[in-house]
């Protein structure tokens, strides 16, 4: 499993290339939630609207002069395929992404117009299988898109601006779709603050992660659905698994309509948009998922805010 | 007229008690505009959702004890009654706000969720004259929504954070409706940095300020209509005037149409929810009226983010 000192070194390469986005707190979600304070981590105004550039840029950076000739593959629905996207452009390295055939709209025109080739194939399993096959075939480095360590010590950066940004909170709220977010997050926050709670949040469509925990090892799920399509992975990762279980104090669901909920109080209140993914977290502190104290400090991971124009529309 | 003294005495007033507001680097809108960085002051993450506060909180701080034992009132589309409404209920002021008719409804259960007393009142002439009405009958103090000292130099105080925030900007976009945003700001920018271009913005349909700096004076319009209800002010303010026909470069027109594209282009793109007011600036930028060089870095003005779902999801 990584560690902090993989997060710093991580953190050294990909600093110069992201945004370092800031934190905002709310009084309006507070005082809904009932605690001290409620700040808002938000990606969403990252490069490529997500977190997950830290990771693309992480994997991308370790790769060999001959590794990048052959270029690289992926799988996602998304977020990490326009992060790979961008940061192959940026790298000189030849980028292929494989996404499921309900793949946002957005999302697909994100990842062609930083460059990737873009192949929409099935379900996201599918998808996942023809990425691999064709890493095999081409010769491509196959990123995963949450399973691995230099994904897991990217996103693991966003801890160490955290308490860079703010003091150490008492709980921090991430959402969890593969589990690459909350695995490098949770492996920061408590080698740096063993005290605060980390909390883990799923859509009930898609709850691997908490299935996991109850089994007692990584699952993969026979179907999933959300509105959160950032968080609609089929499995749990392995590696974030095992993070999960030893540092993540809880995982808790929320609904598709709890989500719905909270897109339209960060967009009416906060003026931040975020997508499913992005307001899972709020609408988990909002409905009273997270155990939390009324003198709580609290950090929301406002992960992502690639959503169709379509999709909002319904939401509002 | 006010010094860029004036505007630090304010900010040594107001700062306490606001948003340092951050500044975003966008480099979509930079490529769109053909200029070398585009940079936007997001006033919309500021407290009630604008810049208003400033110069609202700048206002009450002036007052003396019998006056604010009389309490206050204003006129306002929305933005300035929020704000005074939020200054005064922090000041344990009375407040009374009188809004016109067609105000946005979400401007007006702002007002009245701070805590102020909420009249609806005809036209935007209409409820100025109920304002000053009520003013000389029961003894409140008027606070002109931009039209005033105190409010001006706690509205140049966002141009004080710009230069600390960023280096000094070729250029910098401002909304004008009555002027008071621009007049600070402009007194601020060009006290601080003479060869920074300051640019304002009036939507086709409410175009005072214009007018005005056509005719040579300060004037009032028959009638306005815009999208953007935060600049249909209908006409433009006597101090606002002086210091724009002093310190403003050019003050250009923009369309509904224009400022809905904008909003939709600061949401989709940079995940920020403006109101109208808010995405004037930008799509003054976007559409080509701002003049500008390949090398210019340009700040643009978010103002605000206060605005109706149903508006919103029209525009989108």
């Amino acid at each position: 499993m990584i560690t902090l000192s993989d997060i710093r070194s991580a953190y050294g390469r990909i600093a110069p290339a992201i945004h370092r986005t800031p934190v905002f707190s709310s009084a309006t979600l507070a005082a809904r939630a009932g605690v001290s304070s409620v700040e808002l981590k938000c990606e969403s105004l990252q490069k490529t609207g997500s977190f997950k550039v830290r990771g693309a840029l992480n994997a991308l950076s370790q790769l060999d002069a001959a590794a990048r000739a052959r270029g690289v593959v992926t799988v996602s629905a998304g977020n990490h395929a326009a992060a790979l996207a961008w940061a192959s452009r940026a790298a000189g390295v030849a980028c292929t992404v494989v996404m499921p055939a309900t793949a946002s709209p957005t999302k697909v025109a994100a990842s062609a117009g930083y460059g990737a080739t873009v192949i929409q194939h099935g379900t996201s399993m599918d998808a996942f299988a023809r990425a691999r096959e064709l890493a095999e075939r081409d010769g491509m480095t196959f990123v995963h898109p949450f399973d691995a360590d230099a994904i897991i010590a990217g996103t693991g950066t966003v801890s160490l601006e955290i308490f860079e940004q703010t003091a150490a909170p008492d709980v921090v709220v991430i959402p969890i779709g593969g589990g690459g977010l909350i695995a490098g997050m949770a492996i920061g926050i408590k080698e740096l603050s063993p005290s605060t709670k980390v909390i883990g949040v799923e859509p009930t469509g898609a709850a691997a992660m908490r299935a996991s925990l109850d089994a007692g090892h990584a699952m993969r799920l026979a179907s999933v659905q959300s509105l959160a399509d950032g968080l609609a992975a089929p499995m749990a990762g392995e590696r974030n698994y095992a993070a999960v279980a030893r540092y993540v104090d809880d995982v808790v669901l929320v609904s598709d309509d709890e989500i719905a909920e909270a897109m339209s109080v960060l967009l009416s209140r906060c003026k931040l948009l975020a997508e499913g993914a992005g307001a899972a977290a709020t609408a988990a502190l909002l409905c009273g998922r997270v155990p939390v104290r009324a003198t709580d400090r609290v950090v929301v991971m406002l992960s992502g805010g690639n959503v169709d124009v379509e999709r909002l529309k319904a939401v509002l």
